[in-house]
């Protein structure tokens, strides 16, 4: 990887965990798909070859989106914030859904005036079917 | 607050800080502005007051967005993702900039492809007129 994109890596402020989050975002119609973090490690993969990596906390370990389910991420563009803390990642998503639950994006719920959810988007597919193991 | 709603935020999963991460997305053209953090009174006083509330690390103290330079953010719709951990906020933006920088959203630098930014996005405003003192 070139010097300026390893000295792009370095100006980030990880936080106490090393971590960053990433918001993953639709590059055409601006859909906020999910959110996860990387660490110094899942960003330069992520530049490096183009497809989203992240650092599960759960499992404490490096993951590429769609490495189970073959819903890759093809990323387009790349944002840092103000504070150099957050990411903001466009890209092409494979399949119809990002969330591991069938949904095309995590945020499927939307809180109702006098409280509760209300879920308000399609299910795409059986998260039983796509994943061997439980998330 | 009604019992139901005390219920949502009782469900969030606030980190080891007491936070959430919430990300402040335009309600019309669902342009990323900013992501910041929520504890829960936060979370209480967005809901009851419908304008963004957010807890500062920084400063470690609870603020209201445009408090200071008058850019308040309508609460339009809550979503909250499959893990209870992160909040989307869709909002009416007042005035023409969302981050104290002067620019639209935070994310106003693209990774170049050979590394280094760009700025892609115009200034509204310069943050030393608006704010009284240094962010």
């Amino acid at each position: 990887m070139n010097k300026k994109i390893l000295e792009f890596v370095d100006q980030l402020k990880f936080d106490q965990n090393g971590l960053v989050p990433a918001i993953i975002q639709d590059y055409k119609d601006n859909k906020v798909l999910m959110v996860a973090y990387m660490n110094k490690e899942a960003v330069e993969k992520t530049i490096k070859t183009k497809k989203t990596h992240f650092y599960s906390r759960s499992r404490q370990k490096l993951w590429m989106k769609g490495e189970e389910s073959g819903n890759v991420q093809q990323v387009k563009e790349i944002y840092v914030d103000c504070d150099n803390d957050c990411l903001l990642v466009k890209v092409k998503q494979k399949g119809e859904a990002a969330c591991h639950t069938g949904y095309r994006s995590c945020f499927y719920r939307k809180l109702k005036k006098y409280g509760g959810f209300k879920i308000v988007e399609k299910k795409y597919f059986d998260p039983e079917k796509v994943y061997k193991q439980a998330k």
